[in-house]
């Protein structure tokens, strides 16, 4: 097997002090691929940069009608949030509107992603819920999407175990990612994603293919083509739901709007529609860097995505930024290598 | 150049999802190498790994035995600590003891690594100072030892700067590398660490055989091999000291004492003295993870130094350790790999 080439490079001084390896994949909504680096065959564990594709039959079930969902609801089912006080709020909104509460997540709690949000909440004396798990409006949306599917039955009752892959809602969910990728889930590796859903592993090349035709309805029936344009859209009119403040995704979409959905997951895996352009990127750091795999969507989007001088320094400062040590002196770069 | 092999693997159920390459070289007092991977000859930043190496001036100098420091104290002057408050303490009494305060510190304030520390303190009100850096007790040492190179002169002023390569501090701190590691530094490239000190670029071959003498004594001059040997036995006294509560390098030292120094240091580096076989180790991942590198120590630990069964199975479950998700699940593992 060939190494991944390094996509990213960490400079202390002049010299390179660390070196990440991966692949990526821009694709068009009939599967060609533009452009790509690295091995783009070898399935690998998305996590949770396909938030959106799950969430698709929250909208195509018609719950996201049922119960009058916003754009912030919608845009919080795609996301990995901070745990900031609004997305707590919002996801809580979800469930009330459900008529359910926070009891019925499973995705279990942790501290906030983000530091001070961390330290506001120990000074206020309080401790984490399932709300606060970055993935508790995805959880949300499932809860919402399972209490639809309950139809007569007990909503407790049947909700119960929605993480669990034979569910009715995460048949649902592992439908609209193979419909979507087109790779067969029933014979590739399955995980168990940090929120307890499952996780299967899919080849670059097909996630791409997703988002190209997530962005263009292209090779989606119409519901799924419907339900991805709403997403989207939600998510570029409230882009701090995706992810919050200083986060890349939340940045970038602020900044291109509707040319960029871009969703990060867990490991080092990135995925991204660019709907004005018709493509669809799929990336993976071998190393599972998260600082990498953010340098390497900004390097694409820089040369997939049309932009003005304004927009392409703006990105560009993602592409190749300093490193500054705890006296904000510049140590050192962290850059796109290729 | 030909890439580094796989040493570490995370895997997610049975497939692997991520994976770290690196190097790692076991050398005796000699320089001879007894085991390696990857490429051992290319310079690299240790950062905090050399930290004890760092601290032979303070020793050496006469400044710790001037100032009294105790185990603590010198096992604090070779650590990257958690911020917690036995660490702030200890950091703040050396300063006492060479007449100076917290002022005097170059090494920039940051928040406890621990999350708990820092919510603790979040809690309590308060924000950190440079007491809290990893780095405090390092240059509360170059502090102690800043004051006895002062001489007559007014210490603050001589101490103003003492982060600079040119200063007399460093030029001690870099003596002693140059020395142990037998590599010349002003030919290697430098650049600025995270608490704005300098470090230069030096083969894993060369880091190994520092830590092969300084566990040994041997190639080393007589005052030089004694301070290594007080450091030594400081922080096999004092683990605590040299990283904090629940950390890879205080859980080794507590449990197998004297057989194994060992130092964590940023960007996936690790330096260990094994003074009871004779060896010295050093290790780099290329991707700079912290993760990696710990796994790799333990299995190199476990491979080269005496352990009886109960601290095989110590030593092994940080070589190949489940990874657990929010809900406390079991969804994969990091091991080693090779």
């Amino acid at each position: 097997m060939t190494a991944n080439p390094t996509l990213v490079e960490a400079l202390r001084g002049s010299a390179v002090e660390s070196t990440h390896r991966g692949a990526w994949a821009v694709v068009d909504a009939d599967g060609d691929v533009v452009a790509s680096a690295g091995d783009i065959d070898r399935p690998i564990f998305p996590r949770s940069a396909v938030k959106l594709l799950q969430a698709l039959p929250l909208v195509e079930s018609g719950a996201a009608e049922r119960y009058g969902l916003n754009d912030e609801q919608l845009a919080i089912a795609c996301a990995s949030h901070n745990g900031e006080p609004r997305h707590v709020a919002v996801a809580a909104s979800m469930l009330a509107a459900a008529g359910v509460d926070d009891a019925a997540l499973e995705c279990g709690a942790h501290w906030p992603y983000r530091d001070v949000v961390q330290r506001e909440m120990a000074a206020a004396g309080r401790t984490p819920t399932a709300l606060h798990n970055n993935c508790s409006g995805k959880h949300a949306g499932f809860v919402c999407l399972g209490c639809v599917l309950a139809g007569d039955a007990d909503k407790r009752a049947f909700l119960s175990g929605y993480v669990k892959p034979e569910h009715p809602v995460m048949r649902e969910v592992g439908d609209a990612i193979e419909a979507t990728t087109g790779w067969r889930l029933a014979d590739t590796p399955r995980g168990t994603d940090g929120c307890s859903i499952p996780t299967y592993a899919i080849p670059l090349r097909h996630l791409a293919l997703a988002f190209a035709r997530a962005g263009s309805g292209i090779g989606l029936r119409e519901g799924r083509a419907r339900a991805a344009k709403r997403l989207m859209a939600a998510v570029t009119a409230e882009p701090f739901m995706v992810a919050g403040s200083g986060r890349f995704d939340t940045r970038i979409i602020e900044r291109l709007g509707e040319r960029v959905f871009c969703k990060v997951g867990a490991e080092g895996v990135f995925c991204a529609a660019f709907p004005k352009a018709g493509l669809g990127v799929a990336l993976k750091m071998d190393d599972g860097a998260s600082r990498a795999c953010e340098v390497v969507m900004a390097a694409l989007i820089e040369r997939f995505v049309r932009l003005d001088e304004a927009e392409r320094g703006f990105v560009h400062a993602f592409a190749d930024q300093p490193l500054v040590n705890w006296n904000g002196l510049d140590v050192g770069r962290l850059r796109w290598a290729a």
